[in-house]
């Protein structure tokens, strides 16, 4: 129920069940570039391929790295092979976790909509992508791995100066927060936005784009200890939700309310929200986070936020010229805009209008880590995932916060051995 | 419950209690244009003034017109005197006669917010308009008399091109169709709108003012003998809702819906423009004509209709992307923004953009015919109530088409001997 997913609609076949014996460093030789040998050749060599897999709903614990083995990929017409670099958590991947986003087809499956990497091979009509383009990749799951093959429809050329966590970060959340304040709401000069958890994902997403456009006023809800970094990224006015009632803290300086409501928590925070809004105002409601109170679906939470949600008769909305949009990136038919959009976003960032903000960097071996730091909303900006393999002595990468309170292990590392192997070798 | 009416909130104060014997051919002199008679002299000549009164709920016989006797205006700092030339009729006076438009001040009430009319007299610190300025008046109700008192900041100075007519049925009907395409909505190009009736006065505003976009398709639904005029206005594909399931006809054009929905009717047709919303797409409920359907109050109908509305839940709004806003001119208290918006649709008039279409005038002796007109939807465009007392000679200026079914019964000219005039003469 997140606003907080990816559009493009091809599933990325699962393919645990072709593994091997060990998990060697992962190494795909496109046949473009493994000169050595032919295609052929390299088409009879298996591949170990390390990946995220969400293997039931439940904890932390559902969410393994297993090891695929598989055969070469053979590229249709259209689709590109992407190496991939680094990857986007978002908070459906938490909600998928749990049974609770029904985009995700049911386990196992890889879990992952967005990451960024490096093509290393092309398929047939493919003419505006060469191997070696750094690019960013956005689809409906199975990101999580070292490998993806992927409609080049799906992939977005990277400018030159992004890094790759910044391209990783900047799909899901930047498309839903263009989309909302632009397509949904109608943000102009002088109007005022409240955000909550600005200092998420989208919550920085949003700040960024709404400097975009001249004099608003941004209310963003954070705990006090980021207030200093969501203010410097732009935040007019961070509110203290956990010590504070924030619509007092939003009258107090603006008795009149916000304009837009941007909410991805549900329940009466909706009620709340929509309180707040001046006439002609709208509340866009794109998740449902209090549903999301423990590791796993918790049906009290759920029932509570249900009880809880808005009720509107169209009375009541004539009467307070308000409005109330529902937002879901993931239902979004319309792949032209996403496309459109996609493009608008990278010429913002090439004009320096926005920057993906890197809350931390994770490898695979730590997603338990990383899925908590989200869930505890520790985060201040975007969490990665790195699917390269953690060298030993590697402290963790660019965690500008120590991540508190969370246990330092590591998701097993699953060896499967089971005879696709051999049924590889016969199809071969 | 209608988006057609004033926002401005000053009510006009009630003079039916000074009343006098005869309707003698409506003059006022104002202070300023009576050169023979000082101020003072002018003061103790009583008025007489023709004015269109709700004198209780109910049928078309309530509305009365009555020949007011009063003192000379006192003019406040910040008043102006205007002569009316014209107003305008709105479904929000056929809903007041119901006692269904909660704005309107109880009974007796003089009817009417907006019209147009020459300024007689000017009020301290009154620096942007002077004796004789032509100018539209916005007000809240009271604007169906010879004379009115209104603030200055309730007047705009009309184009030299534009006739009385013209200025008494811009308004409600532009400021309704602006507000909700591009404050509510976010009308671009490319994009499709419903509007329903879409012949009335708010129908053939939006028309025109999609028409200021590029690439807009207009669905509009109306009666079949309308459609050749309302095409000729711009719209692309005119329904008759009559003898066609619209919901089936627009699917047939534009399988994948609509962008915005304009709703004036409520109940079930909320729900079929809701169901006809592309991803993205919003309906705005601006109306419950489907209450209206006699004279009198029909607590059936109100029943059905209320039974029928939308039922929303968040969850709903999200999984489909749409949005659902109210709209109703008379709870917008930001009268700045009222103000911008008048001042742009001035000018898109100016450069020929816009341009109300008459639909008929009535004087008030027949404004029965006039909101029959109204109520049985035989108008393309805005029915305008004339003060003017009706010539015997005369016939109906300017119906293009005739008033089918409708007793030429004139409303009673209500002629009241109170001790009222004695009191004028006393406070004087």
């Amino acid at each position: 129920m997140s606003g907080e997913d990816a559009p493009t609609p091809q599933p990325q076949p699962e393919q645990e069940k072709q593994p091997d014996e060990e998990p060697p460093p992962a190494a795909l030789e496109a046949p473009q570039e493994s000169g050595s040998s032919s295609p052929e050749a390299a088409e009879e060599k298996p591949l170990s391929i390390r990946a995220l897999v969400l293997t039931g709903y439940g904890g932390y614990d559902k969410v393994k790295l297993q090891v695929k083995q598989q055969k070469q990929p053979q590229l249709a017409a259209g689709e590109v092979i992407v190496r991939v670099k680094a990857c986007g958590l978002n908070f459906a991947e938490l909600l998928g976790k749990q049974g609770l986003y029904e985009l995700l087809p049911p386990p196992p499956v890889t879990l992952g909509m967005e990451g960024s990497g490096v093509i290393e091979a092309v398929g047939e009509d493919v003419k505006d992508r060469k191997v070696g383009d750094r690019v960013i990749v956005l689809i409906r799951s199975g990101m999580y791995q070292e490998v993806v093959v992927v409609p080049a429809d799906s992939t977005f050329p990277m400018p030159e100066q992004m890094s790759f966590e910044e391209g990783a970060a900047l799909p899901i959340n930047y498309l839903t927060a263009y989309l909302m304040l632009f397509e949904s709401a109608n943000l102009k000069p002088g109007k005022s936005v409240l955000v909550h958890m600005a200092a998420g994902g989208v919550g920085v997403a949003v700040t960024q784009l709404c400097q975009t456009v001249p004099d608003v006023t941004v209310f963003g809800t954070a705990s006090a200890s980021k207030h200093e970094i969501i203010s410097q990224g732009g935040v007019t006015h961070p509110i203290d939700y956990r010590t504070k009632d924030y619509v007092d803290e939003i009258r107090k300086i603006s008795p009149k309310g916000v304009d837009i409501v941007l909410d991805p928590l549900g329940g009466s925070d909706t009620q709340k929200g929509f309180s707040l809004l001046k006439p002609l105002g709208m509340i866009i409601v794109f998740g449902a986070a209090n549903c999301v109170t423990g590791q796993k679906k918790n049906l009290l939470a759920m029932a509570k936020t249900w009880y809880n949600q808005l009720s509107l008769s169209m009375l009541k909305l004539m009467q307070t010229n308000k409005g109330v949009c529902g937002f879901h990136l993931g239902y979004i038919p319309d792949e032209q805009l996403i496309h459109r959009t996609m493009f608008k976003l990278l010429e913002l960032y090439s004009q320096g209008k926005i920057k993906p903000r890197i809350d931390s960097c994770y490898h695979f071996e730590e997603a338990t880590n990383a899925m908590k730091r989200m869930h505890d909303r520790q985060n201040i900006g975007k969490v990665i995932l790195l699917p390269e393999a953690k060298k030993e002595e590697e402290v963790p990468k660019s965690s500008p916060e120590p991540v508190e309170n969370v246990e330092k292990t590591e998701a097993a590392i699953i060896e499967k051995k089971e005879e696709t192997t051999e049924e590889v070798k016969a199809e071969d």
